[in-house]
């Protein structure tokens, strides 16, 4: 008998907090997304956060992503880890009492990186909760890298490794934009969404998409984008849509059409 | 090169937690208690916290540790998890605040059981954090179980157990009274408190030892004594202190003598 694929949901750190701000959760939208998971009903799912404004300006702060160089920025490491679990704890509490199965995986626990790629990963706790029914939480984490000390692991990055992994039937990505622009929607009216990508025009796009306005350390949406090519290549589909759209998210889930930007490899 | 030995230091869910409430922090003893640590000053340090009035009730109300066996566990596994993760974070937030390099671990990314024992441990992530100076923080917490679907691991097997895989030169217990005793002091004014055990007196004291009073769905002083075995075997000497006295902590972990009970070989 094969393992049921699992679904694994993305939910953009831009979504749940307000990036402008320093440590400012959007708790309304961490509940409604909490509510919408509940109600999508969907067992074999993984859930993935980003950092927003609670990890990535600390990490940019103590420029934790290119690595141990001095002092500092220990205490710095030690600060950027804390602020994504205080982050993950607020959404945790939300799912919890929305009744979602949902248990925290903290990934600087369970994986070390290798000039910021994954190196080793200790996926039997994860894999241990899918077989139970438990709906695995993780999120972008400050992990140790084994060739520059320590690192920032990005949410999108685990993402995809997971999604290979664990062979996912399909990546819903939640972000606060309808979907993927050939510009930024929120610095160019005439910003056109695509409605569907092909791997081969994803690839194409290198350079052509616009930068998030807010700080993110983890690269912005070119980087996002960039990470989920394996697991597209893997014929893993990926749908990126509105977050901040009520039940567009379990919308999606549920596989239902959905305004948003589909990725497949053909 | 020899690797550097490490101290390990367990503080009590009985010292940060009122055992008597329901998720009742002590913030005042948690501050104080990382204030000792940062003021202790020692390099090699792991940390392990209990659960008190965080993990015991809702461990309890789902039977948590008895393993799997019916659907209204799940979200009370899911529950008894979080809540230790609430009081994690907030020991973690005092500790980095107190500029402690403290990074926590969280045990059920890393660790499976099986009947209760620890069988599986990724512990390169810990390696890894010892190695670069911080201070990895651990603490009981509801894990996955290979024969029971889950239970708990207590904090006290975790300090044992990475007292042992990391060769500690030592272990400090802060617990909420002086030390060991022959009966429980918060009952039997007569109690005496044992200043040196060996493992040989430590193994007769069997079904003498008192279970504390408030909830512990680990097993109260006998069990916790117990747990110590195995490092105490391999030669780690075990001091145990009253970590509601002010300094008693700092003083046991700087190598001063300090009131409290001491276990040793022999």
């Amino acid at each position: 008998m094969s393992e049921p694929r699992p679904t694994v949901l993305k939910i953009g750190g831009s979504v749940i907090t307000d990036k402008k701000g320093e440590l400012a959760a959007r708790t309304y939208e961490i509940n409604r997304l909490a509510e919408e998971i509940h109600n999508a009903n969907i067992t074999n799912l993984i859930i993935v956060h980003g950092g927003g404004s609670f990890g990535h300006p600390v990490a940019e702060k103590y420029k934790i992503k290119e690595g141990y160089k001095e002092e500092p920025q220990r205490i710095g490491f030690c600060e950027t880890h804390h602020v994504m679990t205080v982050l993950n704890g607020l959404f945790m509490d939300s799912l919890v009492w929305h009744s979602v199965p949902a248990v925290s995986i903290m990934p600087s626990s369970c994986i070390i990186t290798e000039n910021g790629r994954i190196k080793q990963f200790e996926d039997a706790p994860v894999k241990g909760l899918l077989k139970m029914g438990f709906t695995p939480v993780l999120y972008g984490d400050a992990v140790l890298d084994a060739k520059l000390g320590f690192t920032v692991l990005s949410g999108d990055q685990l993402v995809s490794a997971l999604a290979v992994k664990f062979n996912a039937k399909g990546i819903v990505i939640g972000i606060d934009e309808d979907g993927v622009f050939d510009s930024d929607p929120k610095l160019e009216e005439t910003a056109r969404m695509y409605e569907h990508l092909t791997l081969e025009e994803l690839r194409k796009l290198h350079g052509k998409l616009g930068k998030t306005v807010a700080c993110d350390v983890t690269g912005g949406m070119f980087g996002k984008i960039t990470e989920l090519i394996p697991a597209v290549e893997q014929r893993i589909p990926v749908k990126i849509v509105n977050a901040t759209a009520p039940r567009a998210v379990c919308r999606a889930l549920q596989g239902e059409k959905v305004k948003g930007t589909m990725i497949e490899k053909e």
